[in-house]
């Protein structure tokens, strides 16, 4: 596949992070006092190419789908749900659609590959693959040509959008155990540890979708390569979310991930293209079980996991997380940008 | 004296809080999936008395003031980055002022006792009770009648300011000292583990402060009611603070605290009538060692623990992290107010 020679370039540039350190540590305040913003702002200017980073025209995308696995009991909540919801962000109702306006956050919904059609409508984008994907329990979720086809999408996608942010949203019932399995298959951990409650199963429920997904994860077992794990397991939003991944990155934009499902599409960019996740602010540490263990993968080396900004138990989606962190990137960026240094506001150094 | 016997109603509201719940739990999303984010809207909505909070013209106040014991040598910086720094804040120079500006809430700096007079200035107030508390190694800080008139130019403060929400802010080098002593005098835990690098002691430096607050401590022994122990260890910037809290509690404004030293403050205030706290949001948990520990007598009841919205290792103070965590108080109130319910977006509930 074309997909998989993608190069993503190492962000490695030593002499503007030492410019931005340096600027950081001169600024009026304690060495180091204004704790992860200061790491946050020196990535934010590393990925933007600038000791003066402004964060222009951001982007909130809900990526769509359906999963034909939901038919298996997986998740709380019936299928129909998904196109309900996104009828729900067109219409402004839904929690990001609140959050996207509250803080200017270009909202666009893109059909990936939601079961139902969906009327067309400003800010909704119809790339659908197909009406759901498969059921992966008797076969793959998608076939090598459409999962190659979602990644092109995703990024068509990005190279229209405006920006230099691009922050992650998506709805789809039943993708948290596409998710779950992503994390088992690409990093070995064991399947109990990476499957939760996703949108609210009881203690059953949460046995009940483990036991599924053991089947499926096992009907897979040759799909280790990251793009046949991707089309064994789907969905059309993670795969179409996973290109729009690897598109910002090529593009040096921000990108802010939000929960389990979009960790999941960057787990994927990241085995195809590593310093992806250089270009990752994670914005939340969700309160889906797989999440946290997600993050360790996902750090900007092999060597650290990724730390995200929030934690407050938010376990909804959508871009929710995202959305809720991004006033601390644009804090990062007018912080180092604004703040005056202790020389050219007359402050005294320690004593 | 008469501030001892102020009234904080208790917040209980069964039935509003009821009908806040419901309308919660009746939103486009998973019960309870967007975590501490509807605890806060619940919160709000209490303090504020209504099911559609909106927070109106915040309030970021920074109180400012001088300690006598900081020429013992308990700070990393010099007495005199206390005046040089409100004149940053003045000049918008300071991480307060850039956030202030980004979030929109108006900033007051207050006078309560700076070493140095501070030419007038728009947004200073000068309630200044004596440039700088006395050595509270060898007296105290300051004298029953200054505490009190510090605690009623607080409420005052509040009382002039409009706005539905107060931002406690604060700067006064040798600070961490008294918020430690006050900490380990009136919750009784170990003085060591109320003492943390401040400004950014290196080790030796935290043992001399621990050595030097174990003499005052001792010193003012008999000194175990709220307001003498306020009186006893300072500062100024405090005890106006303390009365800030009290007068924004009786009014039900939304109080934003900031890190340890605006705790430190609330603690007091709490002291001395406990229902302040149900009105209180802690917006993060410092990094300076101690604020835990704090925030574990400071939760909404004498039960719980208060549980801070951001832990992002900050601790600079100035009420820096009141503005980062502001967003999350106007996005609690924002899906409370406009989010759809499953009936009127025409969701579907579980399955």
């Amino acid at each position: 596949m074309v997909t998989t020679k993608m190069q993503i370039p190492d962000l490695t540039d030593p002499a503007l992070a030492q410019r931005l350190q340096h600027k950081l540590d001169h600024k009026t305040k304690p060495l180091g006092s204004l704790g992860r913003l200061e790491a946050l702002a020196l990535q934010i200017g590393l990925v933007l190419g600038t000791e003066m980073p402004v964060l222009e025209q951001p982007q909130l995308v809900v990526f769509a789908g359906d999963h034909g696995l939901a038919a298996r009991g997986v998740s709380a909540y019936p299928s129909d749900v998904t196109w309900q919801m996104v009828e729900n962000f067109l219409a402004g109702g839904a929690a990001v659609s609140v959050l996207a306006r509250q803080h200017g956050l270009a909202l666009t919904v893109v059909d990936c590959g939601v079961a139902r059609d969906v009327a067309p409508r400003e800010r909704l984008l119809v790339r659908k693959i197909a009406p759901g994907t498969a059921d992966s329990s008797t076969g793959p979720a998608m076939s090598a040509a459409q999962c190659e086809q979602a990644i092109a999408n995703g990024r068509a996608i990005v190279q229209a959008l405006p920006g230099n942010a691009l922050l992650l949203g998506e709805m789809g019932i039943g993708n948290t155990s596409a998710a779950s399995l992503l994390l088992a298959r690409l990093t070995g951990h064991e399947l109990s540890e990476c499957v939760g409650a996703g949108t609210g199963l009881d203690k059953a429920g949460i046995e009940r979708k483990r036991k599924v997904l053991r089947e499926v994860l096992a009907f897979h077992a040759q799909a280790v390569a990251p793009l046949e794990a991707l089309a064994a397991f789907g969905g059309f939003e993670i795969a179409t979310m996973a290109g729009a991944v690897l598109e910002a990155a090529a593009q040096r934009r921000v990108i802010v991930v939000d929960g389990f499902i979009s960790s999941a599409a960057v787990l994927v960019a990241q085995r195809l293209a590593p310093a992806v996740t250089q270009r990752c602010v994670f914005s939340h540490r969700s309160g889906e079980c797989g999440h946290a263990l997600m993050l360790r993968h996902l750090g900007p080396t092999a060597q650290e996991p990724a730390r995200a900004l929030l934690d407050l138990g938010l376990r909804l989606g959508e871009g929710s997380g995202a959305a809720l962190a991004w006033p601390l990137l644009v804090s990062a960026c007018a912080l180092l940008r604004e703040m005056a240094s202790f020389e050219s506001a007359g402050v005294s150094g320690p004593a």
